[in-house]
């Protein structure tokens, strides 16, 4: 069930049942000479898509994320951590006026890890020093698509030491299933791109010239992505409905 | 050409001939008994979507837009005008440096509409307090979907008097024709709902208890959301062109 | 009825029949060669004055709006949206504070339309997104001094199509006949001034290099100025006690 | 010279000679039984004005101050702070881009004192921390309207212990002076109100039942009020020049 | 009693019996050839530790303060003031939670002065400006090391007119008694320091090229230094005492 | 050498040979029955200042950290994430005015970890968006005090399974080495706290009721500290200059 292809009255039967919401959340940047730029965003977007077909809840896409980093390539975008927090805030504040106590975050990019818990924290404070009772406690949790046990054991059988950290075949897979129109090649030098840390973006793009970092994203394949997509969003599934039932 | 389905490459190749980019910019918020969630940010998603098939660059869609007078119909949400500014100032920010100067924000809300010229005073605002010259200067264009001469004129000899201002027959049939598996049907009373003004959420839900302003989505057909689809799409388009060669 | 002119027992006294307060809203910007600079806070100072005399209560002038387009001519000041917003809402809580509840911002900057508007929807918010029952429901309502039916016809037949749409005829006129040792004149060439669309401050003088847009302020009398603006008094007295009987 | 009442081409040349301006800068708030609201922002604009014959440029007037602790007294209006300073820096930066460089702040609020000085240490601090050149370096000044020598003296000759901190005889006067329809009497018991420190409104009003803090208000005149107003702006008029001839 | 020698249940103790708190508040800046970078803030910590001994409770030391006019200085540091009254606003709130209603704010840096009684009037217009009843209102005190009777004139006795305003000698020997192994030597020249004002720290560099400011803090010893923090101390813990019982 | 302790010239000196600085950065909460409320804090400026005997530079202690979570404990303080973020930016901004480049962060508080990195992505981004160069880039790097190979083996050797995640015996430890004369003792039952996740402050509580989690602090000397405090700072030391070296 989604959000966007819902009536009010809908959300509002669902509510009687259920107060969890899974939400997307991606960026959209650089994913090398053969990533999508939406890949981030598209992963959640895609397997929180299959999660729904359960019946859950999935919210819109929080599309742009945290990746300074990735400003030195064209397409990338970012919001200011601040403006990014600010924005969590607001998105839970509309949906709990509605009745909603938990907040699954589906992620699509390692660099919004901080910032969520981040934004987690500023939720939750507007709660912790209010002396008052005023306000219904909510739960929060991030869940990076990736990281069911049997999803990311498959990402290393397929790809092992080429899977990476940016750019990695397994979401450039995964884009692939789902816009088998959309599959881009380009030549790949190294194959295995570099691996290391960065600072701002003009120190991540003299580090990772053609925006990857650590994998062959040429090994990915729309069979692969199809797998690895309906394998977490199993796992995304059974994760939710563990959540929704937290007291 | 959507930034979400192409490569940093792709774009660079993009803003050698164009430095103009389309933002679906809606929201997310209740459309009374049979009209989606999600219709302001579909719409012009759909849209620009159609436009983009021409070769414009069409950035991910900004989907949650200042919705505070629906709060009190479950699913619906809203940024802050501040937190809609800084989001946009950030979108901006990100996209200016790679080199795009013009900005055209394709809207599918009504309410929407002051604060994206509030976001575009903000934007300008520090360019034209800056006595150096370090920011280059850019252009921002808001052009709402129904806007365009034929489209608008289509909608009104469609359904005349029953297109009303929120839920109405023309958005949700747009919808309708992109999303045909999630047609709703409900019972609409009166057929045509009442019209006026609002303040805030109560205000609001008391005035029009099931969400509709004035409009009678009852005969929204996907055959007349096709037309006017591919209607508002051309003249985006033509729109889009001229506004990209302006100086 | 002027607050700046009254104490706080007649404040206190006023609020026992009416909770309905006029707040003249404008800005400080050039306004062509013969234009005062404060024109647009003068204009609905005046004629909220004018209003004033009826009994209702005037607040003091909010005069610095969102004119960074002005910002290439000297004495022209802005506010940031995004400060304009944030004093909206101080004025909003101190006034409602006292139990006002209805605020009727009498607007003389065309610039500032968006930003009010995008502060209602940020004052609004405060209580849309309110889960509890702690605040007490306010309205907002923008009028521009120009807008009342008859003001507006007068304005067209007496200037026509030299009208225009920055540094106008008629609101010289009405500074004119309120500051009548401060009339000036100056050569002005092209008589009427070009028209079009504008950005941030060097795109606006570059196209409007004496600051005017549209108009022919030369054609401005203090005589005019008296008659708009005893007109626009009457229609704005008459309005304003629709709104403040409004529930 | 006043900005409001001046054309674009008038600052221009007055910039030739001087990059000094006069911001009159006050509060709306409860000036007791007998006391105007406007009293604190009217002082430094009637003061302003009279040194504004002598050629000095004036700024509209700042005119919501820093007044918290008078929110428990109907009509009283604040900025919180943060807002406070926010519009400074909105004020200054404009005022800045036309080329002025010392900002003369004549002050009529002694709660503004602080926030003010706070708003300079954030001005000059976007300068100090400023590792490169690009601005320009801009000089502030605060001058409350009484601090004058023979002002003050004057004041203590007039009204002695009777004085006091808030409702002065002193403040009243000036306005009297300027504003003679709008004199106002009513019982003040005890004739001089109680004195001492106080936290917030409702602190305050605890305290203080009629508003006035040590004064005794009923003994100002209009008389008194011209002869302070016109020495005041004397020793303003002095001041300001050595200030704008600071380097 | 140190806050951060302390555990959660001896302060739940102290809090049956008093709901005062003490906060040390000083800044990080150079403090001329011979003064400790630290030392605005090392002298309230100083002589707040001192009046711990008594058994009031200490925060932990609010360590950065407003310094932009040092910034030319390597070595300081400074908040913005906005930041400064939002890091404010967070400890109060923090305190506030737990019952703490008295903030006695013992400072060690005139440059902060201002902002922390803007600080203070933020966090009193939470509540001026709360028309429920939700929060406790509470009370904030600013008291300066040095403003003792007995203090103030001892530093005019021991250093008469070489005292000053910044790097006195007396700061310099508060920190020397503390900080024995940390004294330092320095030619000074001239041997006091020029005196005046200053805006943005190009400024202050040009007027005071060495940091001083009407000082000789040459004469400063570690004996003179253990004399006035306990003299200082022994008059904080008095009139803490006394804040502590204000209703 | 520590910033406190140090005059402005000895920074000038230092900068021509380092670039770096080590901040130590904690938090002030509960820890539990015998652990103190500085924990976080102290530990990092215990272990930084055994560091900074090396020679390195170590700026004063950033010691209120996120801990919304601690607020139902009497004592403990928390920043709202966007404080803390404002906070990190002004530090960064006030010391990359002088010349620093390099910034060690050396974190006490698991819960800062978040908001750090989230600090470090503001900070880069304000360069990353920034079109012109006119920015000096910087590198900033997180570290535990605790992370070190050796210092974490010897934590696991020493305590083992008692040594758990909030109110550790190591973290106990090294405060009682520091500061022996606040050795606190408490009976704590269970021995070893119960383990878990956790949202707002009510949560917390209810969840951990003397505030350990999955600790036996009671297990703490003062002579593991010492042992800890000195290899921590080894480690420490030693990744200080690796990372000073960094390009």
């Amino acid at each position: 069930m989604r959000l966007h292809l819902s009536t009010w009255q809908e959300v509002e039967t669902y509510l009687q049942t259920s107060k969890a919401i899974l939400i997307p959340i991606g960026s959209t940047e650089q994913h090398g000479p053969n990533g999508l730029i939406g890949t981030d965003a598209l992963c959640p977007e895609i397997i929180g898509g299959l999660a729904a077909e359960s019946g859950l809840l999935m919210a819109p896409t929080f599309n742009i994320g945290v990746a300074q980093h990735h400003m030195e390539f064209p397409g990338s975008m970012t919001l200011r951590p601040s403006t990014f927090i600010a924005t969590m805030v607001d998105w839970v504040d509309s949906l709990a006026k509605h009745g909603f106590t938990h907040f699954y975050w589906l992620n699509g990019h390692g660099g919004n890890i901080a910032t969520i818990n981040a934004g987690f924290a500023e939720i939750y404070a507007s709660r912790s020093l209010d002396t008052g009772n005023g306000r219904t406690p909510i739960r929060c949790k991030l869940r990076n698509w990736w990281q069911g046990k049997e999803t990311y054991e498959k990402c290393k059988a397929l790809y092992g030491k080429a899977h990476g950290a940016h750019a990695t075949p397994s979401e450039v897979a995964v884009t692939q299933f789902a816009y088998p129109d959309h599959i881009k090649t380009a030549p790949l030098s190294p194959e295995i791109a570099p691996s290391g840390g960065y600072t701002d973006a003009r120190d991540y793009r003299a580090r990772f010239p053609d925006g990857r970092i650590g994998s062959n994203p040429a090994l990915a394949t729309p069979e692969d992505g199809e797998l690895l997509a309906k394998l977490a969003a199993k796992e995304v599934t059974a994760d939710f409905e563990r959540f929704a039932a937290e007291q």
